[in-house]
């Protein structure tokens, strides 16, 4: 037996690190079934105390906890999620929607790879539209299944969803086979997968539906979760505001001769005294920024180099992310790095003017490519201008440059990180980074960071 | 930017556990490239210091590291399964194989998750077969590509494998339809795509192909993994040994009175000290052991309760699976849950003789299976007997009881674990497992831990 892949209960014990202490917390809801009292005195106080050591020590008292009052989503608003799912199926004549533990199963029905994780034994979440009235403008809801392996059913049932049907299949079984036997699809079905389920699940879904359609859930179904909703944008705006607090408090305690490490911890601390789970940050100083994932050293920051921030991090399960390229007071950046600075600063607010709903998702990266390729460093924007945000860091839709025939349109709801930035290997790297929204009746997006003051001004007003 | 799942030389630092230790050891020719004196001074050194609790105060200092003169897979043992899986791919007609970063990555390439983090960019390792000479006859060799995002070129090439081609997709580029232009195949190529692959990949590639067929690797490509050379077997087995010398140590130690999480901090501090890396145990005492992947509370051991171990660790990539339930010299176990422990015992055992080349895998299930219903257990042994073992901890071939004709044929080279278990919820709970290898000319299957014993004798000797 024995896989720490399946056993969500097990790996945390083993691994005291903030992914871990997430899952830990996502892990409380089930462990109440099974025993309150053992549980707070034996497993999850220890846990906890051992994986939030900036709570021990406030190494930012000045710093406070940003999002306390921004409530999680609702179970009310994940029922209003699938009902809007169910009521698309029926539209496009498709008979289910499939998905494993993953962020679109946490869009659905608040269980991600953090409740359970993703083993050999298929557990699915399965959507069929269920239709009630004469016609087909009767109401449309969502019926809700999960195939578990019948051996882990027991702890299956702890999930926090309350599907119509728990269907089990049992170690002897073809999953798949079960699977469709219990939903009685007629045989010709068309039945929608999230992209990001694993191949061999796409394929004996197939296979176990010979004359069906196993598919890529289409445009119409991903878009609902692209477009997201106000509870949704509130928690974003908190969670990007936050990290960029914790961007300038770590930016007042820095000086030159500190280390890329010494500059990460400090990120760190000032991340989880905001409240932020999960976080981590990307810390490069001076020509070490040109690889804009990193370099794998831990370079020694001086007078002339700029410092950058690429930090991300969680409240209720949606991410911020962030990006400053910075100097600190007694810094000396050379001219033609601080030309670039603001070569970069320009393109960032082009591109948020160019965000609008109805253009194009290749237009903001159009735009900033432009502006930088006029000023002489269009080679040196070596990626595309952005990424969807949200239950994952980067999610469709995506701001890059794609042909006109494979950009999709910009919409209302959308959320998406703009960091244009110039790589010059050997040298100098900027990027300047944050997500903005495009909200109903906006001529175009609004940073997410706008509540604490939005973009940087200069690089010492990160 | 800012995704942490990219960014294999900035997770590490963040999270000093026991997963990204391996990370980071593998992580060390990469970062060589780099800057070897900054590296060791800087970097690796903390790092390393902080994720070897055990060597700082050696907690078993009679338990030595078991497996020191076990060699890695060497790269011309890689060569040689590329090669393999070559000729297979021309023996079956197929253009190419192609993997994301995963095991299967791991088996060829020696690049695995923990090199290179999945992201929504996909990077893929792809096979297609190059024929010299002037027959089908002719030797066939493996041609290896690399596909990468450009922007993440540089980092991609410190990936420990030397493609003959580096193909780099554009931010603006479909990367499925840059991968087969580099390719050249023809447009009706049948193309293998490894099954742990994600769906949108896959989906990818075929939307590329339109006129091929873009299909799960089938069971003669699966085949070669799933057979073990005499380089994994004698991976596989010192672990296997380590992971048992590790159980008798704890279990020497071990109090009635003491909690789960204080048995599962010695076994931990055990697994260490023998050697193995990203070790983990589930630790359960007397009812907890009825839920086969454990229950989330942290039981105290009593003198009539059994004590269930399964453990898991890694060597040279490799894991091991032992489970134990045990007893104390000071435990006073029931009558009947001691019968039940030599039942399952009884059941281990005939299922490792009814494990040889040529029977099917439902074999080996049914007869133990066999064995626990004449005992009147059939109902409590609620999973498959076994799983194959390698790379993965869970991976195919499964010992289970499925009908005939979706058994398959055991080989020589296969390597399984054999865990019977008797489980009755609020009662009691007992698993043996040992894994074993089925060796050529050999009359049946021989237990990966028989190099220190085999499997257990009794409760009191495990």
């Amino acid at each position: 037996m024995g896989q720490p892949a399946q056993v969500p209960s097990r790996t945390p014990q083993l691994e005291p690190n903030s992914k871990n202490r997430t899952r830990l917390w996502l892990l409380i809801p089930l462990l109440c079934f099974i025993s309150l009292s053992t549980l707070r005195l034996g497993l999850v106080g220890p846990l906890t105390q051992r994986s939030q050591p900036a709570s021990t020590e406030p190494a930012f008292p000045d710093l406070p906890r940003h999002c306390t009052a921004i409530p999680p989503i609702s179970s009310s608003v994940l029922e209003a999620r699938r009902n809007t799912l169910a009521k698309r199926l029926h539209q496009l004549g498709a008979a289910a929607y499939i998905a494993e533990p993953s962020s679109s199963a946490a869009y659905y029905f608040n269980v991600s790879e953090a409740h359970w994780r993703l083993s050999e034994r298929p557990l699915l979440f399965v959507v069929t539209p269920s239709v009630d009235g004469v016609s087909d403008e009767g109401d449309v809801t969502a019926n809700v299944s999960l195939l578990t392996p019948k051996f882990e059913a027991t702890r299956a049932k702890l999930l926090p969803l309350s599907p119509s049907a728990y269907i089990q299949w049992a170690e002897e079984e073809d999953p798949f086979a079960v699977l469709f036997d219990a939903l009685h699809l007629p045989s010709n079905s068309t039945v929608y997968i999230d992209g990001n389920a694993r191949f061999f699940v796409a394929d004996g879904l197939q296979r176990a539906l010979p004359r069906g359609q196993v598919q890529n859930a289409p445009p119409q179904v991903v878009e609902i979760r692209e477009r997201k909703t106000p509870e949704e944008i509130s928690i974003l705006r908190c969670a990007n505001e936050a990290t960029l607090l914790a961007i300038r408090a770590t930016h007042k305690r820095m000086h030159i001769g500190m280390h890329e490490s010494d500059a990460r911890e400090l990120v760190a601390g000032a991340l989880a005294a905001v409240g932020l789970e999960r976080a981590g940050c990307l810390t490069l100083f001076g020509e070490n920024a040109a690889l804009p994932h990193g370099s794998g050293t831990n370079r020694v920051l001086k007078k002339e180099d700029f410092a950058l921030f690429d930090c991300t991090g969680q409240l209720h399960g949606y991410w911020s992310d962030v990006t400053r390229t910075l100097a600190l007071p007694e810094s000396s950046i050379p001219d033609d790095h601080l030309a670039i600075w603001h070569h970069v600063h320009a393109a960032q607010s082009l591109a948020r003017l160019a965000t609008y709903p109805g253009a194009l998702t290749n237009h903001p990266d159009i735009v900033a490519r432009a502006r930088l390729a006029l000023d002489g460093y269009g080679p040196f924007f070596t990626h595309r201008l952005g990424h969807g945000i949200g239950l994952d860091v980067h999610e469709s839709p995506y701001l890059r440059g794609v042909p006109v025939s494979q950009a999709t349109l910009i919409q209302t709801g959308h959320t998406f990180s703009n960091e244009p930035g110039v790589y010059i290997e050997g040298k100098v790297g900027v990027r300047l980074e944050d997500c903005m929204v495009v909200e109903e009746g906006a001529s175009y997006a609004t940073f997410l960071t706008a509540g604490v003051g939005g973009a940087a001004l200069s690089p010492w007003e990160p």
